[in-house]
């Protein structure tokens, strides 16, 4: 099916390299875009680096930037985090919590309450691991996004004195339990079809694929106790799904140690942060690793795509920066208007392949960014 | 100085392969003991099998097993966690934390709360890294063991319906924080002195050794913000000691993209139990990784010290077990010992030899249980 759709997107340069990576994402968007007249592509630029935003509003973005971005078909993020200078209390000046707070506002605004990172190796990456296997790692990491332990709710007692005790509650519900566990199964199946078009198949005793859910319930009961009840009991609607259950020390323990053994992981939104930060490094490292928010049951609610790595200020306005991550982020976000458009499946395809061409062939991980970003759009052009 | 001393054990074989690899365990010690009249070794064993004694008497160890265990120097476990089969949800029939219960009362009954894992990878055991600096790791994790995440509090409202709502609340003090944070200095500074021994000084921006404040402080504000605080202020106390912070998602990334740049590293109990079995993937894996739960400020308490490693009983009885973690367990519980007596300490020592030269003698990780235990044990009766 091809649609007339133009995609509007809200472009969110950000802190540090943000705006240096994004540069190169949107000329190979509009690369892309003007070889292919099935492709249409709108963009419009937010400027709210967020300290300098702060020093001169005394808010870290606009009041009203979910209103903002509302309209958006998808958010495109470079990098969000510059907290400014360090006072004498280790504490920077402006919160972290207060410079990210868009960050997690976005992802709770917009209830994007799945965060995917995909984990398959692109030759010339950097590979940390040993063992030759770790080559074909093919892994997608699920994370719970909209609640669980970030809810940050809990207080301070007698704050700063010798009596003090402080709480921090995690809260979990049926109903965001079930839609990203379900959503897990459904990922899987997904692949499935998609590894028979590509001729690799895999198997789990008998099945296609394999989903396992991550937790901690040896030792956090109450939460780990739903999740394993809600797992088993959705497992019976996916019979040709293999299932698998870890704790998260394991996990990490085994996303090291045999990370291919692995397909579809399921975790909670903070072993979801850990274990989706590792499999970045099996991926390569932040430099290559791109991810999704999304929200996969309202679709007119904006999705928002960023790449793993964050604002990285210390290298920040020196061309250094690699774009690698940002420019697979943006093919991220092409596929996913893919599923509905073509043309946009065909140009997330094609970015991907021009970014795994350059990385194949340039070992040389310190070219300047924007040479970098040179070379993919002129392989894109000549495609 | 030399004491007298002789130190009582009370010897926890546990479930699945934790009887077999106590066994060398034992016999280790006794052959350090026959070979040095300084050193005065007695112990006592319990045979509480978790799923057995819970068949035979509803519990999964006697009810006065803390009683039991209060009056020795220390505890020597081989390993706890043998649930048995798993009903049609998903769940064990004894439940994890029933199995566990043990582990997790013992660390609070004698108020363990610190865990410690060490890395230093012994040349022969498995290095999962690519990158040669991974053979230098220097690390030492330090674990708060007894409150934070662990607490288990929380309920389940509305359970197993549509509309449940789980909460899992984190408790933490300013008493446990302030310990555990001021135990990691002190063991900074025993490093120092320990490397300047062994002449393998490092640098930390002028300072000999650095400590690393783990939180997740960016999206768990409360607790995040008092470690942090509390962090600085007791900083200033050691300035002869670095300094750094990581969140734990990063702290998680660089523990395997370059872990050499670690020194001594504090967590909570749930971050802290990542960190430290990613510390063992560190050292060569479970197969290589002891680990020790201390009461620093009560030597009346006894510690207990345990491998890394589970009780796998998908290999227990068949003599298939590496006994090499076990074995540096018994070391690590020596090194305790040593620091009141000169003859433990060399035990400790020559143990730790031992285990370092088998490993690296024998590339084959396949031996037999008792095969690696005999040549241990010969090794000790020569050297
Ligand atoms: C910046 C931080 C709040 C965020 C998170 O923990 O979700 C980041 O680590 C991520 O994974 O996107
Ligand atoms: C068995 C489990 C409860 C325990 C823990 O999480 O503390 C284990 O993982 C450990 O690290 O000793």
């Amino acid at each position: 099916m091809t649609t007339q759709k133009t995609w509007r997107v809200a472009v969110l340069p950000g802190d540090g390299i943000g705006p240096e990576v994004i540069a190169q994402a949107t000329r190979a968007l509009d690369t892309l875009a003007a070889s292919d007249p099935g492709l249409a592509l709108e963009y419009d630029t937010f400027e709210w680096p967020s300290h300098a935003w702060h020093k001169a509003h005394g808010e870290s973005a606009p009041a009203d930037y979910l209103a903002q971005l509302a309209g958006y078909d998808a958010i495109l993020l470079g990098a969000l985090g510059d907290p400014g200078p360090i006072d004498d209390a280790n504490r920077y000046l402006l919160s972290d919590s207060d410079s990210l707070a868009p960050l997690l506002e976005i992802r709770k605004g917009f209830d994007q309450w799945v965060c995917e990172r995909p984990v398959r190796r692109l030759d010339g990456a950097l590979q940390y691991l040993a063992d030759p296997r770790a080559n074909d790692i093919d892994m997608l990491v699920i994370r719970e996004n909209s609640e669980g332990e970030y809810v940050n709710q809990g207080g301070r007692l007698a704050q700063g004195t010798p009596n003090e005790v402080v709480t921090q509650t995690a809260v979990f519900t049926h109903r965001a339990t079930d839609r990203i566990i379900r959503h897990a199964f459904e990922q899987a199946r997904a692949r499935v079809a998609l590894r028979k078009v590509e001729g690799r198949e895999r198997d789990f005793g008998g099945k296609a694929a394999q989903v396992c859910l991550v937790t901690k319930r040896n030792a956090q009961k109450f939460w780990g106790d739903m999740y394993t009840e809600m797992f088993a009991a959705i497992a019976k609607d996916y019979p040709d799904i293999a299932t698998h259950h870890e704790l998260v020390d394991a996990a990490c323990m085994k996303f090291v140690s045999h990370p291919w053994a692995f397909d579809v992981v399921v975790a909670s939104n903070l072993h979801g942060d850990i274990l989706t930060d590792l499999a970045a490094v099996l991926n390569g490292g932040m430099g290559v690793s791109p991810s999704a928010n999304l929200n996969p049951s309202d679709r007119t609610r904006p999705p928002m795509f960023e790449p793993t790595h964050g604002s990285a200020p210390d290298i920040a306005g020196q061309n250094r920066a690699g774009p690698a991550a940002m420019l697979l982020t943006a093919a991220m976000m092409l596929d996913w208007m893919g599923e509905a458009d073509e043309a946009a499946a065909r140009a997330g395809q094609r970015l991907k392949q021009a970014v795994a061409d350059d990385l194949a062939a340039n070992a040389d991980q310190r070219r300047a960014t924007d040479t970098i970003g040179d070379a993919v759009i002129a392989a894109l052009e000549k495609a």
